[in-house]
């Protein structure tokens, strides 16, 4: 009983230790600590912002993956050199339904806004279309590409490439990426029905938050360098990250690594992987982009269908499931009010990186 | 010691009894009692022989799950008076990427056929090109279909939902469908590269294998109608299947449902078994099929970025790890010289059939 109770004690002072040690800022403040970082070590102002842009939605929407955390490696990426910090992407659109864009070698989220238009417009005239992305240094969580998207009244698949740290199933070895799928399909009036999950059990992003906080990790997550499953964050980052799923996983890994690598002309993770040579800045990949209008599918019908869509979401609910990104939009009332809370430690971090 | 050493005889001697109860037929043995079996009960010429084609490959490959022990199901769909015996697919095309496939409530097979060479010249003039599949009583794995665009060197996934059988992630109570979603690359010279998995953590089919052999079926594949997980797969099959990869699997069947349902007109898996009305016919709903060419994605590139997938399959070898369809291929071979081996439980019911 005593240790039972010394240990319940000692758990809540670490809780409520843990709980001071963080900041509060508003997503404005967010806003104005990325910006000043990003232009600080050079990268022009149009990648400025759209990074920024990313940036304060995941922070908006606590996906702390991709929020502030991501800004060490991204001046980690600006340095490298590798990078092109004003790199002007450029927009092929011919007769066909592929709009391509070539990133120049700049940050993706840029060439992502300048070819968004362009593959609506063709979506909507052919009723599905595709957008390669190019020779981008990745960054970006996938479902802001999709809820754009679904804003503008698309269905939409959003795959791409990483660095290779997953093995394959029945592997023991890296080889694929973590290779994100998102989708999004609009839903009138509402948030759309948005997913965005990478195909490893978890992001690597994840698995360094849980080193960074000295967590270890669950089994099944990961083997280390020897092909043996580990709890050890630490481990896993110079071991290996498993597919969900087991083989249908690791086969819909695979289905990424062709459709947003070989398929559209661009490096798979192992390449990308390859080309970084060491430098641990962003994967520099491709990205697919699938968009299919709802309004060409259906025509006078679409008002019908979208009302069966809604039943489907009904009937999920009803069962007490939710409904994949339902979390992250209470997030996002709440953090549009409340602003947003990061560690003390991410804050020492982004204060080091403005005064370095 | 004693009782361990009964067991081990005891097991040997139903195992060695169970090998005995087989049966041997050619190909052209499977191909001849299917298509008696079908035209006997008024199928038409061109739906027996498209249904036959794909019970075969099944046999074939030794996916038992869609070979002649769906012939049942069939007579069962083709009795029900649901379905259009003699029914004509009406292919629509337009100026549009969609090719739109009116089954008029007939088997898909046929409605796939009819399609696929306008699926093939649009993904061929646009890039990109989908199917949508409405109306159909919906039989055949998807592997052929994405196996037959790869010959024809496209890229292609191919998406359809069923009855609702499966809970959604966090839920308790059938609402989507096994959902099988494939994929297939077309190899220079080789058997694709091609997956076609349900994202149930099985099919249904397997399920229903297992009850007839009287075996129980491993945890995390089903709950009973209580909600309760079990190992009986008769309990499974009153009771709920699970979707593979918990919320992950359960999202890509919920996208399933939405693209292979509402995006293009039809019925979602609940909608499809409330038609059913408790005849136990096949499914009947649409399917979505999305083509892409990586001629016009890649033009004179194609060959040095199928020779990067070409490392990739080369990779994942190397590891030890499996391609998904290489024991197919591999039953494949073997069946075409030594033909296939069906229980004798599965012959009784094919002469019943035969001379009912």
């Amino acid at each position: 009983m005593d240790s039972a109770g010394n240990r319940a004690d000692r758990e809540r002072r670490e809780h409520l230790l843990a709980a001071l040690e963080t900041v509060k800022l508003s997503l404005s403040d967010v806003r104005f600590v990325t910006q000043r970082i990003l232009s600080k070590y050079g990268l022009a102002p149009a990648h400025v912002d759209a990074l920024a842009d990313l940036i304060v939605a995941a922070e908006r929407d606590e996906c702390a993956s991709h929020g502030v955390y991501r800004l060490a490696g991204l001046v980690r990426t600006i340095k490298s050199g590798k990078l092109n910090l004003a790199a002007e992407p450029s927009v092929q659109i011919d007769e066909t339904s592929i709009i391509r864009v070539d990133a120049q070698l700049g940050f993706s989220p840029l060439a992502f806004k300048m070819g968004q238009i362009a593959l609506a417009q063709k979506a909507k005239t052919h009723g599905l279309a595709a957008m390669a992305i190019n020779r981008c240094f990745h960054f970006t969580a996938l479902w802001p590409e999709v809820e754009a998207l679904a804003e503008d009244g698309l269905v939409s698949l959003s795959l791409t490439p990483s660095h290779s740290w997953v093995a394959p199933a029945g592997g023991t070895a890296p080889l694929l990426g973590t290779n994100p799928f998102a989708f999004g399909w609009p839903r009138p009036n509402k948030e759309p029905y948005v997913f965005d999950f990478a195909t490893s059990v978890v992001a690597g992003g994840e698995v360094e938050l849980h080193r960074q906080r000295n967590h270890p990790i669950p089994v099944g997550w990961a083997i280390d360098p020897e092909g043996k499953p580990t709890q050890s964050a630490a481990s896993a980052m110079i071991g290996t990250l498993l597919t969900f799923g087991g083989h249908k996983g690791s086969a819909l890994s695979t289905m990424i690594e062709l459709m947003a690598g070989p398929l559209i002309g661009d490096l798979m993770s192992t390449e990308s992987l390859t080309y970084d040579n060491g430098v641990g800045a962003a994967p520099c990949h491709g990205e697919l982009v699938l968009a299919l209008s709802p309004d060409v599918f259906l025509g006078h019908k679409k008002r019908e269908y979208f009302e069966s869509a809604e039943r489907l979401f009904s009937l999920i609910l009803a069962q007490g499931a939710r409904l994949p990104s339902q979390r992250r939009f209470q997030a996002r009332l709440r953090s549009v009010s409340d602003g947003v809370t990061i560690t003390r430690i991410q804050h020492d971090i982004l204060t080091d990186l403005l005064e370095a």
